[in-house]
């Protein structure tokens, strides 16, 4: 079965796009998908890379994309949701975790659905222990095994991985050692893994 | 029929994309399109929008990126062009000119042909007069006429319009009232302009 690596950061706006469309079109596409949680931000304060914080000509554009966007994947959002989150880097550890578990993408879509259609910030309570109940896990626990060394570690490890492969934004699709950015190239990802061309 | 603006900068590298593809599909959806350059760097640098200069990783995504859409639409290039070139504004005026007489479409297209095809950067020559003589246009005196005071503040003018219209970058679309950004929204101006949705 052809597979791609989804690499995505929970934090970053238009992941929610893909978090939310990505299991059905993958699965109707016949297409794989590794879902691998990394910080972008790390990544973007590296490169001076800042798309939205100083720009509100592009922040307001980009609200009223994902809002459009959403209509057209048929997804439910209440716009604009809080931005950005604060904690960033708990959200994505509580990610890695979960992912190592099996009950990552629940986690993912659930802390997205808070964020985005109940107005609750990702990476920090009510929306983090409420996401993480809502995958039949004990909140307090997990949050504390999140925080951690390994997990610490293990995302950092991971988001070295990701700058290694060119990665410089989120969601970011990997295919072959073809790079993919952006919501908006999710079909060339998958056409990439099924035909080897967009 | 249902109409767009597209809002362009000579020097942008996915208006290439836009440039090449935009008269077929538009009329194949029963489009009419306005084509208006401006300049967009001037808006860029005032919204300190550095989207590739000092980015070393995006910059060779955006060739690569660039290079599959090209395949993907059957267009010809050979990538990566001289990036960035140095008188974007002269490139503007000409078209700002160019549009007034009825031959901008083809003096753009031109253009992007020798910079993206030839390797010779738009704006200057042997790029720039050769663009114009392929539209039947005498080289030394068009571009003498593009440096007039009124031709500057012509692109000026534009420039001023389109910021006003939220435009922050380039290629962009206008449909009554709605932005759109990106070569890769073409489809999504075009499906507003004839459904009133994305």
């Amino acid at each position: 079965m052809p597979q791609i690596d989804f690499w995505y950061s929970i934090g970053s706006t238009y992941t929610f796009l893909t978090v939310m469309r990505l299991r059905d079109y993958a699965e109707s596409h016949g297409v794989r998908v590794n879902w691998r949680p990394f910080d972008v931000r790390r990544i973007m304060i590296e490169q001076n890379n800042i798309p939205f914080r100083d720009k509100p000509a592009k922040r307001a554009y980009m609200w009223r994309d994902i809002e459009r966007r959403s209509e057209k994947y048929g997804l439910h959002a209440r716009l604009p949701a809080p931005y950005p989150i604060r904690d960033m880097a708990l959200a994505n550890q509580v990610a890695i975790l979960a992912m190592r578990e099996g009950w990552g993408e629940h986690y993912t879509m659930e802390t997205y659905r808070l964020w985005f259609r109940d107005g609750l910030p990702a990476g920090e309570d009510p929306n983090l222990s409420e996401a993480i109940f809502r995958c039949d896990r004990d909140p307090m626990a997990v949050i504390e095994r999140a925080k951690t060394e390994e997990i610490v570690q293990a995302l950092e490890t991971e988001t070295d991985h990701a700058r290694d492969l060119g990665i410089f934004g989120a969601p970011s699709f990997t295919v072959d050692g073809e790079l993919f950015w952006g919501d908006d190239r999710l079909e060339d990802a998958v056409s990439w893994a099924r035909f080897g061309h967009v």
